[in-house]
């Protein structure tokens, strides 16, 4: 029934002012207009307005500020990447739900986003901060026809494609943090999780968790002077659902130009522009433990097609392969 | 308690022809005598034949052709990486129990034993056959400190493991098909399905699932030809946990020394000696379809450190990545 929901969403926010009649809804929609009725109620329920003046038909007058499966699905274009959303209050984790219908067989393009989560996981099972109403949690299943080798790329395509989404729906100009957070005004604005399940040389599927901050008005103590939020950066209240949509459309087309070459040529120019540390002075840290702390001084020169970072030092062009060193510049170790 | 039967097995093969008092049973496993003889009764009930003499105490008299968890837990060294058998009937997946294991966090070296798959997995989802009583089908949990682009040596590694581990319980030369086979007379008798959970740089954990043809007397007619056991090329029946204990204490030894290189660079001497196709003339098909099938000959040289095989073509000394190509060899193409 989710689908009747998303399809009436979808042709009144189609019609605009207009109204529409029942009988039409009917038709193009292929079900009874008992149908039309139940599902209007629930979407009702669920806090949409929508007007009905008899003889005249139904019409859409506003839309709650929730997050709702069937209205994002509305909103996604025909052909989008993403052909399912799976909504839910409260989750442990976006990525471990997206890896459990992973197994059970679920198909590239589902989305699933949570309004809360419990344990939402940065890097090596790093804690995330998420709390409800004020982010976007989501994890966008794939099944790329790719070797595990080349699949660190799907973070990169992740990180352009937040960036774009982001500048597409609010005033605001993120960088990318190479290689998998994005950052404004210095702070931390979004991470991203990219895991995998594959065999040696084929990939079963990935899942790219994504996290932004996006209408917190403050964070915990710990986190301040790290981390920002797209409302504090703006002064706006931003729709979720909107940015949503802009990023996951976003990612389509990075993603597909991704897949064409199989690496990351074809993006190169745009990642270069948006990365945060580009001709800046980086310390590289090599060594993954404190005990072994080699630093060196260098510039970041952008990314090659594999998506390692290209610090100059003393003259020389160095590749920095992601979890073998980290990387500080001026905006920081997050 | 799987801890005790298995105790009681150690210290009973340990003294062989002496009997062992059950008072120093209870000494030397820290349990009361009625623990003692109910374990020993519930042996009993296994078919492991333990006599007991008044004033004497127990002796191991003969154990049964069956795979037994406390057994196998018996016959591994303290220092064994394997620290761990879980033991199933009847399972779909020895490599899908040990991934549902894992993400419950279960730790490395936990062993999963199957006497039967009803969907043992050959690569890509490929069925493998594996009927009850005839062959080992298991898989080791591991969590290497490795990055996902490494975890390609795991499928080597566990290769030597197998063609060791066959040679040191059976007058048997089995040879390695590249990448993931192993081969007797030319026909299939093992076959190693590796997978992992990662993240870009990151692996959770991978699992290495290991079928090994033993005691088959015959085989289907679609694999007649194509596959052999130990049993049809030996003429001896094999005892299944010897030869398991035998593969994991090879594994141990051949992984260590992956891993303190991070590469095969010190396996190459064996791995290479141990190659089917070494200096032979191969056919290299490129592209992954039917439609493309561009081929060249060349001749198999033997395997890098990173677990590429070498071919040289025209006299130039090609590297050929697995899942790039399938390789045709005199050992045919399984």
């Amino acid at each position: 029934m989710t689908g009747v929901k998303k399809e009436i969403l979808r042709v009144l926010r189609e019609a605009g002012e207009e109204f529409v009649s029942g009988q039409r809804l009917c038709q193009e929609l292929g079900v009874t207009r008992q149908a039309i009725w139940k599902n209007i109620g629930k979407l009702r329920e669920n806090g949409y307005q929508i007007e009905s003046v008899p003889n005249k038909g139904y019409r859409l007058r506003s839309v709650p500020d929730r997050l709702y499966a069937p209205d994002l699905e509305s909103r996604l274009p025909e052909d989008s990447i993403c052909h399912r959303v799976e909504y839910h209050d409260i989750l442990d984790s976006t990525n471990t739900r997206a890896k459990q219908l992973a197994e059970q067989g679920e198909p590239e393009g589902t989305l699933v986003v949570a309004e809360q989560q419990l344990a939402g996981k940065g890097r090596r099972g790093r804690r995330w901060s998420s709390r409800p109403g004020e982010g976007i949690w989501m994890t966008l299943l794939l099944r790329p026809g790719l070797k595990p080798a080349q699949a660190s790329g799907i973070t990169l395509v992740a990180a352009l494609a937040v960036v774009g989404g982001i500048r597409r729906v609010c005033p605001a100009e993120p960088l990318i943090k190479w290689p998998n957070d994005i950052v404004l005004q210095g702070k931390k604005l979004c991470g991203i999780l990219t895991e995998m399940s594959s065999e040696m040389d084929f990939i079963h599927y990935a899942v790219v968790g994504i996290g932004i901050n996006v209408n917190h008005t403050d964070f915990p103590e710990e986190l301040e002077g790290k981390a920002t939020s797209l409302r504090i950066e703006t002064g706006k209240e931003i729709g979720r659902q909107e940015l949503i949509i802009a990023v996951i459309t976003e990612f389509q087309r990075y993603y597909q130009r991704y897949l064409e070459r199989g690496d990351l040529s074809g993006l190169l120019e745009e990642y270069n522009r948006y990365l945060a540390n580009r001709e800046q002075p980086v310390t590289v840290y090599y060594g993954m433990t404190e005990d072994e702390n080699v630093t060196r001084q260098g510039i970041a020169k952008g990314i090659d097609a594999a998506g390692a970072l290209l610090v100059e030092i003393d003259g020389v062009c160095e590749r920095i392969v992601s979890g073998e060193v980290s990387v500080r510049g001026i905006y920081g170790y997050v």
